[in-house]
């Protein structure tokens, strides 16, 4: 019933890797069972021989086990599956898999043509430095919390924190449009409090406001937060969805770097037998969705990511993939003033340290808490330089 | 440093209902941390008394042992803290605390006024049956695929679905904007085959096209099918985001019923021990966010959902929910014209029956086979009218 019908494709391949539990037997089955659901969702043996067969069904690229009970398939997908949409390549990834247990998508590779498509951040690592005018130090991130405070006590701690030497003062995630601080006037109120300190210090700190919402909503809040003088914005793309942050992103009206939050996102990556690995989600497919900078959760901090985990995703902010640029990994949650040689020493220069609640651990002067970890950055400059 | 302020607050609250793995001590603990973790994030030695301590912060409510290593825990939050935003109700459902395993967020209940802030669907169950002229019986979907076929041969396969009296065509949830099947033609040919074979049949049957895709395409998309005379749309929210589902579902220029689909999200639902609950992400929030009809893998298909999962999400869908309309449950991914009799049993008359590759093993006629589950749903209406 399904016709055969030649299809114009340029032969160009996405891969993927997946990690499969099971046997040889079992794992083989499902490598092949992949190449189907991920594509055309149709029984196999009444699908006519051709292009269809030939070539949107997934091919099983490479095979090998890796333990006793686990084994690692290479997948490849047409790129014209995509259709040009970053939504479809995540499909492809793991749509329907993501259902199936015992699978985990570890990685992809785009074609060249396709790494065109998907244009990836605006800025990148590099822009952002350039942005901040800091050539090779660490950057230095806090966020405005608690959620309850008004606005002019947002804005205060956005002064003290950009005076004290801070490069990024971004919005806690949980920062949307509350009746104690609505996003107009929060975003005004900070982003005067980070020009004024500036103009103080002589300093390039930005503020980046928090514009997760639904939809067009995004865009009309991003466009609201650069007309108020807000140097970046944030976005959690498990709440805003990965299509809405390739959008904000592309925008020419917006033009600001983006860092992404991982709200919502740790279920899918938080099981090494199923979902997505912290390399693609957090590294790569950010990265491609066009984020400039990736925040997640530090190991040793208050959450359940391994050193490992944490290495990956660094490695995905940065690892070769055509022309989309590195970013910056954001190692966040749980970040203390005492680890940071430790962490140093881990991510190395070229991470943006988020510390936000133990900053107000340190005495009374969140000026001078802030002054102690840019301190830290610049000797680690030194350190860098030398 | 933190100032103490007062907060204007309704003093009305949402709660979230959460399984925790842990003994008393542990699970308690959690249950405390998870109050400050998804609202303050911050050092609550370092809150000053007053009401982001005393309201913004969440309040364990109910806290019982449900086994030996797992408690139940309610916790409240100010309906304030979400702004009226659906993201920022997600997030303090299960934002950061998507990261750390072992908590489960297990069921949402809104006060009056939240329930009214988000609008739910538009159509709901009852609305979708007078749009389709069928009181009572079970409806009947099925799916246009394979991925790679052409939009003529699409659209012939609706036409052929629509003439056996399927109620609702749909695209495959990977149909996008490929060049061998793009968009634009392809939606007007399956919208017009469809109208064809109601023209023939005196039917109602509609066809809903996948306009999953980056933040304002969705919308593009969905205008240019309704004015292709598209019945209904189908968007994948854990690829476009639950702020799309949303914001689709409130456009008055687009105002079709909206279908979603599950791809990308079975990592959130995928482990009883962490994420959310298939009730409260496929049922309670696939319906705040506007949705019309849930899909989700039905148990015994070829996905790993459990009977107990699917009842719980047909339960979400229809639970009361304030002014939230009632919707539609979806099984899908597996299930075959044989089975049929046992899944109506299971899921009742309430239910789309979403039958996608098994139509093409029953013989050479896909309309015979379509007639045969037609058949199959109007004689369970009798029973139900007897």
């Amino acid at each position: 019933m399904v016709p055969s019908v030649p299809i114009p494709l340029s032969r160009k391949r996405i891969r993927v890797v997946y990690r499969i539990r099971g046997d040889e037997r079992v794992a083989l089955a499902t490598a092949r069972d992949i190449c189907v659901e991920q594509t055309v969702e149709f029984p196999l043996d009444h699908l006519p021989a051709g292009d269809i067969r030939d070539q949107i069904v997934g091919h099983l690229e490479e095979f090998q086990l890796v333990n006793e009970s686990h084994a690692r398939a290479t997948i490849s997908y047409p790129v014209e599956a995509t259709g040009g949409d970053l939504t479809q390549l995540l499909n492809l990834i793991d749509g329907n898999y993501s259902l199936k247990p015992g699978v985990r998508a570890e990685c992809v590779e785009l074609p060249e043509t396709l790494s065109e498509a998907f244009r990836g951040p605006r800025f990148g690592r590099d822009g952002l430095r350039s942005l901040l005018g800091v050539p090779s130090r660490p950057l230095l991130g806090s966020a405005l919390k608690p959620l309850g405070l008004p606005s002019t006590a947002l804005a205060d701690l956005a002064y003290r924190m950009a005076l004290g030497g801070i490069d990024l003062v971004k919005d806690d995630h949980g920062l949307a449009n509350q009746p104690f601080a609505s996003f107009d006037e929060r975003v005004h109120q900070c982003a005067d409090a980070v020009a004024r300190a500036n103009r103080e210090t002589g300093g390039r700190c930005i503020y980046l406001a928090n514009v997760t919402a639904s939809g067009d909503e995004v865009i009309r809040r991003a466009r609201l937060a650069k007309a108020a003088g807000a140097g970046g914005l944030l976005i959690a793309p498990g709440l805003a969805g990965f299509g809405t942050l390739e959008q904000l992103t592309r925008d020419d009206r917006v033009g600001l770097p983006v860092m992404s939050h991982p709200a919502f996102l740790g279920n899918l990556v938080g099981d090494a037998e199923s979902g997505v690995s912290p390399f693609l989600l957090l590294g790569q497919i950010a990265r491609l969705a066009g984020a400039d900078a990736s925040i997640f959760p530090g190991h040793g901090g208050r959450f359940a990511f391994s050193p490992d985990d944490c290495r990956s995703i660094v490695r995905g902010a940065i690892a070769p993939m055509g022309g989309i640029k590195p970013i910056f990994p954001v190692p966040a949650g749980g970040m203390t003033l005492p680890r940071l040689p430790e962490l140093l020493d881990f991510y190395g220069p070229d991470t943006i340290f988020l510390i936000g609640g133990d900053l107000f651990r340190h005495g009374p002067s969140l000026v001078d808490a802030c002054r102690a970890f840019r301190r830290f950055a610049e000797s680690a400059g030194d350190r860098i330089r030398r």
